[in-house]
């Protein structure tokens, strides 16, 4: 059995990668050819904590097999622990062998930057140069470092309602990502960020639209990466309804979680033909996907178990590779 | 995090602290402090293997959270490998932190010979002298330790069909558990090991039954530990018929998954209410064990999660507390 921590995948595993095994772990899924069993939810009441198990299997041109942990722990803050750590299992499909245990809570924002980089990639205009990124919590440097490697960005606006956080975070990732040569600014209002922009990431938990719909320019690719409950709602409404193209990491899990979403829908806003399809009908070729540079397209992740067995047996497979990672003969 | 093999596990752990375990985690099973959630199964038909979730959490006494990973690949065998490989990983109840990941076979063995010693302390008379085993396999040795563990035994007949594995098994067990003192013999038919013994246990997956319950005699405490699905049968039905007390480590397991237990009633032999309820409940004096000398009794388990997580739990505090297993950084 092989433990891999976060530096370990770090060190064998890119960004480009990630974006390479969320494309293929969408088109299996698009293909039929992932089980993900309904997630198992413990409740502990005790310490007002719960414990979430999210197993799943893809077959095919990646065989997968795994399950992650998740818990949500909000007292955990005070102890000074991570609030919502994650664990992820990995058994060889050939077997049913455990084969590796690594950090989930990496594994969860290494896989979300990377879907919210291949919807980016596949949707985005081929010549964006400008990109908004709100939010600056633990999802954001995968986000960053997303669309950063899609796309040669000349510019990238950051907004966070906390100035200080948005202006530490700016000043960090600029030295983080130098070797980019991506200017990065911090945005002084939702405005500013969004005016010009041709990518626009969102990754927060807001109730309300983190930018005005009517800020948005034609040609521009929105991605939905934060509200992940019926409650919260990033993605302006007019924005969905204005949208040519609005695509999903998987249909069925974004219309039972994600309030910018469905209250559009729930609202008559929208008609439910509005909401095309998955990203990885995109790739392969059972829907459009930008028809031209003039397009509004909009895509909302909620995530999937797909996305971390495919993503974690790629690591693996390249910890192997390097014997990076700590074995133990069990 | 901890990781712990089962040479780990048995530097730190006895059957004596683990049959304790089996005792404290039954008991807060019937006060219902416990949550089991339906086990979720992914078929994996390519390599004609099924992987197994089994997540539980317990309150009160014992506080204990975690999942046991389980899977069947018969094809396994062909590659020298386990048929049935499983993986135990304990989760911090008041974080929700992976805390461990430890041998889920070995843990499985010693929870399930534990809950037969378990059984025996609390069913079979105080001065039992003679045992009997049916069945060699995988589960044989910590049943033997588990029945050594709670009756000072004089003689133990050990049967198995294959005779040449039998004797094997003996002269092996002579060894290991040379300490206790007791007479282990190879007995040549079933008559043999059953006539005037004091305990019988059967850990077989046999289709029929493993002895004739003819020769069983007043006063013997019967346990069925093999026959897990509904087709296997072990223990002879006229002995369910006849017995005073028939009781379970869960009515719900065994009641959906002992073909002993549940063809006798489908087929009118014995009423529900002839099968009294659970081992734990027997313990916290709701429900009645053994009457009189006289009685013959009858144990049946099917396993249970809560076994899994209170055992492994235990384990833990101990590899802690004597700082046995490989710690890895998180």
């Amino acid at each position: 059995m092989i433990i891999l921590t976060k530096e370990d995948m770090q060190k064998v595993f890119s960004m480009e990668e990630a974006i390479e095994a969320d494309k293929e772990a969408l088109r299996l899924f698009s293909e039929g050819k992932s089980t993900v069993p309904l997630r198992t939810n413990i409740d502990v009441p005790e310490y007002e904590g719960q414990s979430l198990y999210m197993p799943a299997y893809v077959s095919g041109s990646q065989s997968a097999l795994g399950v992650k942990i998740v818990s949500v722990y909000p007292n955990n803050i005070d102890k000074n622990l991570p609030s919502v750590p994650a664990t992820m299992v990995v058994l060889n499909s050939k077997t049913g062998i455990v084969e590796a245990v690594m950090d989930g809570t990496y594994l969860t924002q290494l896989r979300t930057g990377a879907v919210q980089g291949a919807a980016t990639d596949v949707l985005a205009r081929k010549d964006a140069k400008v990109a908004a990124l709100f939010g600056t919590g633990g999802q954001a440097i995968t986000q960053l470092e997303a669309m950063l490697t899609v796309r040669q960005l000349e510019e990238v606006r950051i907004f966070d309602i906390d100035k200080g956080r948005c202006q530490k975070f700016v000043e960090e990732m600029s030295e983080e990502f130098a070797a980019f040569g991506t200017k990065m600014i911090a945005a002084t209002s939702a405005e500013e960020a969004v005016a010009g922009a041709d990518i626009i990431t969102s990754a927060t938990t807001s109730k309300r639209a983190t930018f005005d719909g009517k800020f948005v320019e034609e040609g521009t690719h929105i991605n939905g990466v934060g509200a992940y409950t019926p409650e919260m709602h990033e993605i302006p409404a007019d924005i969905i309804v204005k949208a040519d193209k609005v695509i999903f990491d998987t249909t069925e899990g974004v219309l039972a979680e994600a309030g910018d979403i469905i209250t559009p829908l729930e609202e008559g806003l929208v008609e439910r033909s509005h909401y095309q399809g998955d990203l990885g009908e995109v790739m392969l070729g059972k829907i459009a996907g930008r028809a031209t540079d003039a397009e509004i397209t909009v895509f909302k992740t909620v995530g999937t178990a797909v996305l971390d067995v495919v993503t974690a047996e790629k690591i693996l497979q390249k910890a192997k590779k390097f014997g990076v990672g700590t074995t133990i003969n069990m």
